[in-house]
């Protein structure tokens, strides 16, 4: 894609204006977030509370008790549930009082909404229906790579001042590296500019494979593993409406073929949770998974250093971004450059799911 | 009261949101915090500077300069009244301008509005009238413990970000303390549950009087008190519409009679005057009152220390609750129970005097 | 002017709330602000990046890149101009976009808007055209003093929470020197209030002159020079709707005739460019010029320390008027005084040249 239309910023951001894409799983929490406390997280415009009870398992409520609308994040967890740190009200994970301190009879109307949750790979997920109540119409999505016994990994969690679209289009058009992150990993910009991608996808995903064979490893490839001389490197990106894949890796030059799955080499298989908070700010899950060379067994600490490094770079420029949309208003426009391929293409999708819900 | 209603919301804060009690005194600030300096304070949505004059009387006056607006707070106070601190007009303590440097006429339009206030037990009270300019048709509230030989006192001013009428409800409804006040004053939980309470009053009061005979005094109180052993307790709440009156203490077990004003033992008298600083901000002016015993004469500072802690933990629990509030808006009810009778009725009070005033 | 009337605010700040004045330079920056990186100033609602190529020139555009909306402050000066800090396109010093990284054509559409500026004096001007694109109809103001061997300057720039007419009104009425600075310049508040002040200007223009023959020299006056005892004094204010002149200064009394512009003493010529940054907030650039007599070579360093001090107390007190403007609302209306003569005659004029704006 190469030709240039002048798309307004009003329609662009009217998806995030106006709703969410419903009836989909969203990252509420790592599952070593929740520990013995009650966690506040909103989601999608709505207060949860993010509780593991005793038992281990993880429960998620709106964060109000019905009684005095104390947050329900500010009790405490018990076995059977959690209590409000006010008058003590305890209520089951499902949702429905089940003790009122000094009183028998517990009124019907005493409960509380509560959410699907599934925790795998290390990850929480939270159904977000459109209907209330209503159950999943698919399981949560896999991560395999987080129990992968070839890869460590790492992570955190980022909170943006800026719409999850923006951390979309960001993902999904790795040129900017060069300009971006020109102090940590960015090298020559005009490389970056320059490399071929091809730009595909099925359904409700998107994909973009980069291909730069006879390369030099930049510095923070070589820190992590012993590459001999030039490399062969791959970017694939794959991008669905609540989580953004990113693989990158190399091997050495010729060595083996890149359209083999099972290749050797230097792998970093990068996982990017975006959950909207409300219209205007963003969660970001991250990890970072990397296999080691037995020759450079330690080199997560260096990987997830340069990322989070680079990470910050991102935040800085994502909600300098927002912040200028905002100041300038949705009179201001956008004109498309070749770069923005994929981003526009996740947007398309972001928006025709988001009008199933109306 | 062991019914269960579902009250909306939004009737209950629509006394918050719409209106104040008027034609009703108000604490505006304790004697001690009018030195030599004017002292801005917004009470009931108005700016009011407070001032004392070298001759010891408190003034009070819009907080606005009628030349160039600016917060006569800002000024100094003169033997004649307060001088603003752009031009030098001096205002006089009923409102009238009676100098302007450098010009002789004086425009009568050149004054500010005035405050009626009343100094009374080291309580600064101000009236604030349906009518501007309206005389108080009834005196300011006696607070006599301040000035009782048997008892010394100590307090503080809060500033709370929720309405003046959380708070009342916190303090009409002592059984929070086994959860707010779970690390300092709290105890066992379900005694202050289940403790018997007799909810009454006439006119525009409530009275709450819970007695806790043949118990064991709590850690906070033998600080204080040499107890022999098992004590008999009471609480005594007495709301009126601009502060409560919370009388607390204990005898030894079966050493008086509880009903006998006169009775011995420890008792300590909180004082709480609650002034909404706007519709959704508050001042919360606070004294303790306690007497000592012969062997304890020095427990004063004990009491104020534990007052402080708990105060704190009430605080960030109501801020806490407003601030829920807000997230979740009006259509979030509350459910109703048994410990709120007493706050049910203060609110049905508030809302009947602020009616009158419509 | 000794009457006394009665100005409803509402009227007194519509110049600022509905526009400012157009077609008119105003100061964007001093010229040592701008070095090797660009920066962002909103300057009459509109946000500027300024920036200096390496060639010296100084350029001003929209500071939102056409692309993707990045602040081009962000971004990096090159010899052609400024690149955008995200994907890096790079923008001519007219607004043109002239390289998209990885595209070979440029579309039309990719350019900003640009601004232009006049450096003079170490003046950054900036014109501020009603219709995009006008080319200035008259040059950008002189302030030789700036580039006067007999002087040497310093200065700084204020950012104000208060509308720029508010500035005008402090420095057009010096009466108010004895009350705001009294712990600095002040001396006794009522010589300032009723010295003799003749308020007159041409056009566009007030001019007031104060004259104080045989005073005696404030303590700021002594440390900076050596006068022999009495001396004669004078203020005159120019004002224009960019900026205020304020030349002060003193003679040994009786030595040179008041009139003679090139009279001997202590001359101190204060620059003061009052730009609105919206309409609440404003940029206040500031310079202080002064001679020095062959015994005190050094008083420059002196006479801004002194400066400085008062120039924190005028921001306190406008702030603070300005914050209470809007406490108050726009039903609070002013009474004006005597020395208010030269502030309002500024107004009318700002007021109309609005209006021509219309």
């Amino acid at each position: 894609m190469n030709t240039v239309t002048q798309v307004p910023l009003s329609e662009l951001a009217s998806s995030a204006r106006s709703a969410f894409v419903l009836d989909q799983w969203y990252v509420a929490a790592f599952a070593w977030e929740l520990q013995d406390k009650p966690m506040a997280r909103t989601l999608l415009n709505q207060s949860v509370v993010l509780f593991r009870t005793p038992d281990g398992a993880v429960g998620a409520l709106e964060d109000r008790c019905c009684h005095r609308s104390l947050p329900l994040s500010c009790g405490t967890v018990e076995g059977g549930g959690l209590r409000c740190g006010y008058h003590g009200m305890l209520y089951a994970p499902g949702g429905s009082c089940i003790e009122i301190p000094g009183q028998e009879r517990i009124p019907a109307k005493a409960r509380v909404k509560s959410y699907v949750v599934a925790e795998k790979n290390h990850i929480v997920w939270i159904w977000m229906p459109k209907e209330e109540g209503a159950a999943p119409s698919k399981p949560a999505p896999d991560y395999a790579w987080h129990d992968d016994a070839r890869y460590r990994f790492g992570g955190g969690v980022y909170h943006y001042d800026a719409p999850y679209q923006l951390i979309h289009d960001n993902l999904l058009d790795l040129s900017h590296v060069g300009y971006v992150h020109q102090k940590t990993i960015g090298g020559n910009p005009r490389v970056h500019m320059t490399a071929g991608m091809e730009v595909g996808g099925e359904g409700d995903t998107v994909r973009i494979v980069r291909l730069l064979p006879d390369t030099l490893p930049p510095p923070a490839y070589t820190a992590v593993w012993p590459f001999k001389g030039g490399i062969d490197r791959w970017q694939e990106i794959e991008f669905e409406p609540n989580h953004i894949r990113i693989w990158a890796g190399a091997t050495d030059k010729d060595s083996e073929p890149l359209d083999d799955p099972q290749r050797g080499g230097l792998h970093l298989r990068g996982f990017h949770g975006l959950t909207p908070e409300t219209e205007t700010t963003s969660h970001y899950f991250w990890t970072m998974s990397a296999n080691s060379h037995p020759e450079m067994p330690d080199n997560l600490d260096k990987v997830l250093q340069q990322i989070r490094s680079t990470f910050d770079e991102d935040r800085v420029v994502i909600e300098a971004q927002y912040a200028n949309m905002r100041r300038f208003g949705e009179a201001a426009s956008w004109v498309d450059i070749h770069v923005d391929a994929g981003g526009i293409r996740a947007r398309r999708i972001i928006e025709r799911l988001r009008k199933q819900g109306e």
